[in-house]
């Protein structure tokens, strides 16, 4: 026997961590009273179950159109699906759709949740080693997959109407200096409605930060995508829509997109798609290919049919008005519940409230705080996992992300309440 | 501009290839009356189109239920439907389910098809360099996973009976005497009516394969795991049940089960499932968590309640007359209109004939037997495709695989005699 039998696990196996929102999750299972204002789950009345019925029942009624929906489909998706949401996106974009577009059927690939759009786009163009710039604060799930992969994140500082500009050049400036710009691969950015700040990056910065990703390409010695993630731009329900990067003219052939039909209709129909120019396009194709060959038919098909059939914005109607609801509540609980000092803005749209804490207060898992706060039966996302390990810049460890989207009304009221209770009560040596 | 702006695609996105089907795909699209005995496509005419409504109606009926299986879910996949699967071949295994038992729910995860599966276990497993042994030949897909990847593949015969282990043996040694051995992380099996020859390996022959493989683990350094793919497990038609590699006692923290409800439900539903050991358990949720975190909850229950009511039995019990048919029209078929030297096996179930040429005639993409089926709007898919890249033997030319899943019975006896006729007429020079 001599020798010690180690783990077979690859580089990747071994690097790609337990998600930070894990223990939160045990922590809720583990305590049925528990409020959480953690979780990234959408509101469960609103979902679409009478609308889903009608529309599988429709489906499935013809022995035809049902065996398509229940048979393989092609990796890249069903073309009646591509088709409406090149239409759909590019009205939002007030561009056309068609072969020249931006917005072209061509370029659309239908994923299993816009997720595994994020996994293979990060595939396809990263190497360990290579860089990816972020929004400082951004989505954790993103930071997990550039981890598990062995890319080093960059946190590029947000503003209230989005990303710095300023911020993004004085990074790409520092990595030129050292050297490192070849490493740089995509600029990644939660445009609307941020996961977790809420903030909105307004057209003209997108514009700009494309320009700029541009001026450094020559230096790079190859592209710097702008890998845009729109995962809650449906879900607005005050102000008005932002044209996606895609909109920028001259520079389509640098803008990934990701979107998804899950959070605006039902989390449990997880399909999502992508964007993408080429070469990009035909190497996630690939990979698709390789993960799954094809998201599921009967799920895409069930979604290219609410889209046709004008149900999905009905209820993307009734789902709007719901969260436009449920973050005046939680407003009003903040502005009732929160001491003064904690700094908070009202989104939007999305499903999250971020709040900051006055300096020295700390927020984190181990945080007096967080403790209080637990002891009182309520949760939330401390900041500070949404930072990337940036050694540039120490990581704020005062902040919070609350959820309105799963909770009820009442939790929320709830929720805040106790969480307003906590601030006060959390001992004065911690703050 | 000066420097030329290069691809930024990482290693992974410019390895991974074309697959080699995809030609043949866009061959079949563009010939409308061709018939295709390449695809991998499922019976049209047996899909559970009225099944699959009544369940949904059923799922779709309450609030509650209907709201449950709309929300999102956990990555490991839904309690019910784990559940449902470990009582489901604990059974078949002759085992019993339960913590303790290799068919222990807490060890599935339910994946976005059993594909998923195979990525992600070799993302979990192989570093690039590593070298994973496959049967030769073996499903092409899988192939492609391996090459994007940077993993070797190194081929291991089969006989009628299944892989051939004084072969394995051999590569085994051969390997350690090259000093690779700390390279080889796992045997891949296609253990039922495999993908692309029909054969099945016998439980025996898969236990005495794990014993092999934890004789050279020393050696390794690290433990060999055996990725037993079952997808075909549930469309036998002819024959008895083989107990799965989970089912050989002291082994099953070798064993990694990948199993599937696509293919013997409907191939639109993409539901499979692992079944896996730790640490790879802990390491392949991860990964999922990176890729989607949780497969469609749709689905999921989807499946568990065609599972609970009997309804997927009864659909699987159809599904076994028909393919029964199927394979016995494409058998006399190939009894009337295939020359005598062309050797063939009828399988005890799956999808796939297996035929070999008289030795020198070649079936490749480029022969004249391919030209002269084409000819004749007939489609296979050549042997050589699902032979791996392996320098220590020859690549096979003389094989095709031939599929009676998806083709009519009418297109089966029509494709086989035309296939005959390209047969009778290649070229004497290129035999």
């Amino acid at each position: 026997m001599g020798r010690t039998i180690l783990s077979a696990l690859s580089a990747l196996g071994q690097r790609t961590g337990e998600p930070p929102i894990s223990w939160l999750m045990h922590a809720a299972l583990a305590r049925p009273n528990l409020i959480s204002l953690a979780a990234g789950f959408t509101d469960t009345e609103t979902l679409p179950v009478v609308e889903t019925r009608a529309l599988l029942n429709e489906l499935l009624r013809s022995a035809r159109a049902g065996r398509a929906a229940l048979q393989y489909g092609t990796t890249t998706g069903d073309p009646e699906l591509r088709r409406l949401t090149a239409e759909r996106f590019a009205k939002l974009d007030g561009v056309r759709p068609g072969a020249r577009s931006p917005w072209s059927p061509e370029r659309i690939l239908v994923t299993h949740g816009s997720q595994q759009l994020l996994y293979m786009v990060t595939e396809a163009l990263c190497d360990p080693g290579d860089i990816a710039l972020v929004e400082d604060p951004t989505y954790f799930v993103f930071l997990g997959i550039l981890q598990s992969r062995g890319v080093k994140a960059r946190g590029v500082r947000l503003e209230p109407d989005g990303l710095d500009l300023a911020h993004l050049r004085a990074v790409l400036e520092a990595l030129r200096r050292r050297r490192r710009l070849h490493r740089v691969k995509l600029l990644y950015l939660v445009s609307y409605f941020q996961n977790p700040t809420g903030v909105t990056t307004a057209f003209a910065r997108k514009r700009a930060a494309l320009a700029l990703l541009k001026e450094f390409e020559r230096d790079a010695g190859h592209p710097i995508y702008l890998l845009e993630d729109a995962a809650y731009r449906e879900l607005r329900f005050a102000g008005r829509d932002e044209p996606s990067a895609l909109a920028a003219r001259g520079f389509a052939g640098r803008v990934v997109y990701a979107g998804t039909y899950s959070k605006p209709f039902a989390t449990g129909v997880r399909v999502g798609f992508g964007v993408l120019p080429e070469p990009l396009f035909s190497a996630v194709l690939r990979i698709k290919g390789n993960h799954d060959f094809g998201t599921s038919n009967l799920l895409q098909q069930l979604v290219a049919r609410a889209l046709a059939s004008g149900r999905y914005d009905r209820h993307l109607g009734v789902l709007r008005r719901r969260y436009a609801h449920k973050a005046r509540v939680m407003q009003r609980a903040l502005e009732a519940y929160f001491p003064r000092e904690v700094e908070w803005r009202a989104p939007e749209g999305g499903l999250y409230f971020w709040a900051r804490l006055p300096h020295g207060v700390k927020s984190g898992l181990g945080s007096p705080l967080f403790k209080a706060a637990l002891a009182r039966d309520v949760l939330y996302v401390p900041g500070a996992l949404c930072y990337a390990d940036d050694p540039t810049r120490p990581k704020p460890d005062n902040e919070l992300r609350l959820s309105f989207g799963h909770a009820s009304e009442r939790d929320l009221r709830e929720g805040i309440q106790r969480l307003g209770e906590a601030l006060r009560r959390a001992p004065a040596s911690a703050r």
